[in-house]
């Protein structure tokens, strides 16, 4: 029965019967972990040739020697592959170490501390610098943003993406306004795709922003479906072209989920320019990425359609576990009221809210008797999720059976929070 | 004869010679490169054996399925071996991606614009900061330091390490100095050992120096000797101990010298909390460094003895080219007075500075016929050398016979140089 229509002694009731289920579940002992969006070890399986993979050749195509230093925008071969992932040309993509999101650092401390375009260009020169935000999001990129001291303002995340209106009309209210995240396909953690529109505002945004505006495209999941008939994404590059904004758009993505997680290989994507002000950055600190492991990668998966079959091997793992979140939310919640959820067609994630206010009572409950979900408000700048509803659910890593249990548990946690808060209002109306 | 005994018909008589020596080596079509202390194939060929290392079982000692994120200090095994290096227990050491570079640049980063302890302790909070660098030096260094904003003073290097009687002057001397640059063994470029009194003065600084100074100990040549007979530097961390400072020491080395050049490891060694910090710093820009790589590194060269026993196959390959680079200065300069040169017995370089006001004309006289050497000036900041006389000879990755070649077309550059001085100067005496 919907909540809604329930009496006071009927949701009574039923918080007797939850109480028991939840006092068993509690004495079973559970250790379930729902927390971060890491591949299962049956995924990492899909890739253990990787080491070996060179069988003694460490050259590339041109000769190269990898073993030694040099090539800091990584081999060619190399950025031949990734740039197609992200659908760029080869000179416009750069191939760094284990991890996108230190790309995305060094762009942004680059930007903030040195300057895009030369030290006058600072962002740290002006009195406020701040970062579009969609909600909910990766808390990996407001902790960075948090770090380099850039303030977030959040702006609604819809199923076709950003809220374009409301991103539009914060550009021309705040002038401070610096860039905008973006987790474009499957998006972390609702799972969206952003339809064509989108894409093209977000391209045009420069246009109407400040000089120095740029836009993290964290394409995580471009290649992560979970269903063969899910939505494309459209080329930013194609649109920021026609715009003429190629200078105000960064690109990034890895293989962290796609071969071995943190062991995998880091790119970007950016005009000729930027990179070559991104790789002075870089030159400051390193001589040249890890090229024995590009190398590695490119030998394993030569190009794009390598890497989209070995995908199809990450979908059969996945796909059951997201079907069984899927069906057990339904099963539980489906017509009480007590919840929503996105239903993704690709990436890590399930995004749940709960009616307003309950989400770190819920995530509490949870941990309470032994299953970690991700803290409420993580998907939120600062951890503050102003209505206290979201809650990032990511079934990859735990077993199938543990997936099972672990909605099963969640359901009964959701349930009676939502009626406890019902009886609560009920007393005090 | 030694040139200060010449007459100037000798000096024109031997240029009119050296012309035509130069002309022919000229006319030779040379390509040969000493600009960079990179290892040779052979040497890279030690560690051949890296890709494959791990023949399917990627789990650490404890479990841990190195494929997946997670463990930014690094593996447990990685900690104790690289530790064991630099002589510190694992619980001090953290390990890092392929290059001890950019956790140089972190532990900066972090002085600089977040504090190392705490936000109210961040560098740029003061007016100014200054690193005292011992000269000749690594240009790198320097470049983290201009990058960042941190002034530089040179201080001199002696036999028995940097000048301590001057380095204590200048600490006194500035209140603003934030710390000091060392490569302990082997020193780049002069190859000196610090003696065990200046080990243990450094150690004593920081409480003579602001509270906040730091010393960047970077220990990279720590196991890389060319004579078995080659002094052994004093543990640092010992005479940290006894003076209260192992907060104030950061330690670093990689393993690119020992097994790939920018596709090794990385490390750093402090006291606890000083990871603490460093840790969190590295925890905004990624998740984990790549274990799989750790991993690899800890089955190839198990324990300190395999890396020492590694080692040695290492001197067997470049001890020829060291010796063939000294007995070239030493029979076309020797009791010439035209320069002097270091006698390394570990390390990448041989140091050699010429007569006052000669070194960029040497440098610029070898280019025209081929001979690339690393720039006059870099051994020094800001690329400046005062007497432009030092030059640093990189006889690594050349063969034994280009090697030769060089240095046989080097002689004869620097005697031009010298001669054609002593002329101009008779000249205008």
């Amino acid at each position: 029965m919907h909540i809604e229509h329930m009496t006071a002694a009927q949701a009574s009731a039923e918080i007797d019967a939850l109480e028991r289920d939840y006092t068993e579940l509690g004495a079973k002992g559970l250790a379930l972990d729902l927390t971060r969006g890491k591949p299962a070890g049956e995924q990492l399986d899909l890739a253990s040739d990787l080491d070996g993979m060179l069988a003694g050749d460490y050259r590339a195509a041109d000769g190269t020697d990898v073993r030694n230093y040099g090539g800091l925008v990584g081999l060619p071969e190399a950025r031949a592959l990734f740039g197609s992932l992200l659908g760029v040309p080869a000179e416009e993509t750069l191939v760094g170490g284990n991890a996108s999101l230190t790309l995305m650092y060094n762009v942004l401390d680059l930007a903030v501390n040195r300057g895009l375009r030369g030290a006058d260009s600072a962002w740290r020169n002006s009195a406020s610098m701040k970062f579009l935000c969609p909600v909910p999001g990766y808390d990996r990129h407001f902790t960075l943003c948090e770090s380099l001291g850039i303030d977030m303002l959040p702006v609604p995340m819809l199923e076709t993406g950003p809220d374009m209106d409301a991103v539009e009309a914060l550009v021309d209210a705040h002038s401070d306004l610096r860039g905008i995240w973006c987790v474009p396909r499957f998006s972390n953690p609702t799972g969206c795709v952003y339809n064509d529109a989108t894409v093209k505002r977000i391209a045009q945004l420069p246009n109407r922003a400040s000089s120095d505006f740029i836009v993290m495209w964290d394409n995580a999941y471009a290649v992560h479906t979970l269903n063969e008939a899910a939505p494309e994404l459209a080329s930013i590059r194609t649109f920021c072209l026609d715009a003429g904004t190629l200078d105000h758009v960064f690109q990034f993505g890895s293989t962290s989920k796609i071969t071995f997680a943190g062991a995998g290989v880091g790119y970007t994507a950016s005009s000729v320019s930027n990179l070559a002000a991104l790789q002075a950055h870089l030159g400051v600190q390193s001589i040249s990425p890890d090229k024995v492991n590009q190398l590695r990668h490119v030998r394993l998966l030569p190009d794009r359609d390598a890497v989209i079959a070995h995908m199809a091997s990450h979908r059969a793992l996945l796909q059951p576990k997201f079907d069984a979140v899927l069906s057990g939310l339904e099963q539980g919640l489906g017509g009480r009221g007590m919840g929503t959820w996105t239903h993704p067609r690709g990436g890590y994630f399930v995004s749940f809210d709960s009616r307003p206010g309950l989400a770190s009572g819920i995530v509490t409950l949870a941990a309470d008797i032994g299953v970690k979900l991700t803290p409420a408000g993580a998907t939120f700048p600062y951890g503050e999720d102003p209505s206290d509803c979201n809650i990032r659910l990511a079934p990859s890593y735990p077993s199938l059976q543990e997936v099972s249990e672990t909605v099963t548990a969640f359901v009964v946690c959701v349930k009676l929070a939502s009626l406890r808060q019902k009886l609560a209002q009920g007393a005090t109306a």
